[in-house]
């Protein structure tokens, strides 16, 4: 008789973005009149469309794709070399980090990717995870049965180490009391907003190394670093090498969230039971995944041209611009926020002590402007609420001048 | 103390077409001179373009990536309506099967699915698998813990059900005597070529109905069937909306191995443990997987389009000329050989009792021609040999006759 996977029955409801998606749709059909005017600055979804240079590339190789000659089939089980090559040079090398193309994995997004990577490590490893948090860390390790039940008081998984990042602590994670196994640690943060200094993120690799622990650091928004102090790699600091796995995306650095690609990082170095933990991501990229499109590589190995860069560059400015909207129109109105300055998100406080979710709906109603509640993304982000610069400037103008005017 | 999924160390050496890769690029690099005569009929990898009508839709949506008004960000979780809908009229209402659009998951692909599908189900499930197989459902089995270790004596693992698809029966599958609970079956069948009769199949569908067996049944080759009794769906049986999951590809229909397109379907009927496996497996997707990419969904739409279909339809007639080919032929040639007339994969018996490695050996040095070591796909695959119809026609004529000459 079959049995299902029964560690999915602790996970409470749906996946936060469904939810939210369910909510807004609900919303729409039963005001059909405000049906266009609902402005969404929830889920960290881009607006602007493909840059030339990547658009260029991917006609270029579908037409590719039209001739037997040039015609591409299965791709390389870790990547094309033409991409991997690009990653290394310029997010890696570049800024001396010692990364090579063999270390880099490609893959269909970060989403895919932070979700997976767990698959590599045994059951009885403890996590360590910021409070709050992008949900997909917990609720896949919650899937493969490396934590407890869910605790209803709590509003949180028994088993999992939970490192609050609060306005107390500037919204970082502190070294937790129970030494963990594996840390996600994901910098710039989503949901905050917030950003780590080198030298923070040393401690925490140094940390790592003494204890044994792995880091899954997610970098997806590197892009928005506008800080001098602040490491665009998890790589840029000393011994990480031997205790960490870097995830990257280029959702958001180049819009690629309807694209789809990624890749993560894992160092030979990095050996855990005496294995290689390259040779188990290998093992798993090779047997459970066929490779990225390769109209979706050639497109991606474009971020990396000179037009590719410089019109990235001016597309991550006019997001950053609505950052700054949002940031210094918020504070005008009297809200408590932070983020916005290395990342493209804003977490702001509700006030009147809403919840998070009664903020959700607040603007919703009220405002027409869709976000994120910070309560969806762990217990500690109650009372708290996230929007994103991702939306188009004349709507984030629109979206703030409505707040202001609530 | 990081701990690493020990149950990845069971599996014997890498994934079978990264082995092969790597021996004939070994090959190729000691053996430069032939380096340009190197025939594959290895990898079920296909070498036609794409048709018109998928580079039509590909132009034209990467053009509507371009603006901002048709950029298309995230996809919907399971999939762009248009699609699900083309699917569902095309591959199942019109032949009478009873699937609606919301039981369709579109995906990357039904290597990612049918790696995946697993995790829905517990661990404490006992698996049975056809012998010689496909080597994507026991490799991911293993490395989720659902087995026991390797035994080499009998060359599989310990705690599997392997079902012998011999000569003797067919090459098709017998009730085991064991009741199995997750049964994976792939007709037309990857690697014997061989196909199931309507009749045969509502057996297997009675007899999971029956016993609370859940059938993965990977339907990746349909567009291949030329008999009549050969269902295309598993959904053609009576009562498999109670018992079965079907996995579908773009690769071999549609020339999608580069594009990568697949789908999963789930009925709303499919309960155990008194849960819809429909809700499971679309909580795995939308927390551990992003949408395909909006362009590769378009493709996908044109496949059903009236043109799609129409050079579609003459693409896998191309194939199945090779087929032809590669099957009279080496029967000339005194071989015994299967498959082929629903399937693009001939399956021969090595001559003079050579083990498939030892065939592999002697095809690629005498003959420069690359195929699957039977034995790659099982022990019960030992002492055959799988050759694709996927090549060129002229590079198919070439190789039938270098193996004549030999």
């Amino acid at each position: 008789m079959v049995t299902v996977n029964k560690n999915y029955l602790k996970l409470p409801g749906s996946y936060l973005f469904s939810n939210i998606a369910k909510k807004v749709k609900a919303y729409k059909e039963a005001n059909p009149e405000f049906k266009d005017s609902v402005i969404s600055l929830g889920i960290g979804d881009v607006t602007q469309p493909l840059a030339p240079a990547i658009i260029d590339a991917l006609h270029k190789s579908v037409d590719e794709m039209a001739h037997a000659e040039t015609f591409h089939g299965y791709a390389p089980d870790l990547g094309y070399e033409f991409l991997r090559n690009a990653i290394a040079k310029n997010d890696y090398q570049s800024r001396g980090c010692d990364i090579s193309a063999d270390e880099i994995f490609v893959s269909d997004g970060a989403k895919s990717d932070s979700g997976n990577i767990q698959e590599i490590f045994g059951l009885d490893n403890k996590v360590a995870v910021c409070d709050p948090v992008y949900p997909v860390y917990v609720d896949t390790n919650v899937m493969a049965g490396r934590t407890g039940e869910y605790n209803k008081e709590r509003e949180n998984f028994d088993g999992v180490i939970y490192m609050p990042c609060k306005e107390e602590n500037g919204f970082l994670p502190e070294i937790p009391g129970e030494v963990p196994d594996l840390i996600y640690l994901c910098f710039p943060n989503n949901p905050t907003g917030g950003a780590i200094t080198k030298e923070a993120l040393q401690a925490w690799v140094d940390y790592a190394n003494k204890n044994g622990c792995v880091i899954i650091y997610d970098a997806a928004y590197e892009a928005y670093i506008s800080e001098e102090d602040v490491p665009h790699s998890i790589y840029e600091c000393e011994g990480a090498r031997t205790c960490a796995i870097e995830l990257r995306s280029f959702s958001k650095n180049a819009g690629f969230t309807g694209v789809r690609l990624g890749f993560t990082v894992v160092p030979k170095e990095l050996v855990r039971d005496g294995v290689e933990l390259h040779s188990l991501w290998a093992r798993r990229h090779g047997t459970k995944f066929n490779g990225a499109p390769y109209i979706v590589q050639r497109a991606g190995e474009a971020v990396y041209s000179p037009e590719g860069k410089a019109q990235l560059k001016e597309q991550v400015a006019y997001y950053m611009r609505n950052a700054k909207t949002i940031l210094d129109g918020l504070s005008a109105a009297g809200f408590s926020v932070s983020g916005g300055k290395n990342a493209p998100y804003i977490w702001l406080k509700t006030p009147d002590k809403m919840t998070s979710w009664e903020f959700f709906d607040y603007l919703l109603e009220k405002a027409h402007i869709v976000g994120t509640p910070g309560s969806g993304f762990g217990a500690q982000g109650e009372g708290y609420f996230r929007l994103t610069a991702f939306g188009s400037y004349e709507n984030t103008l629109e979206a703030i001048e409505r707040i202001k005017n609530l």
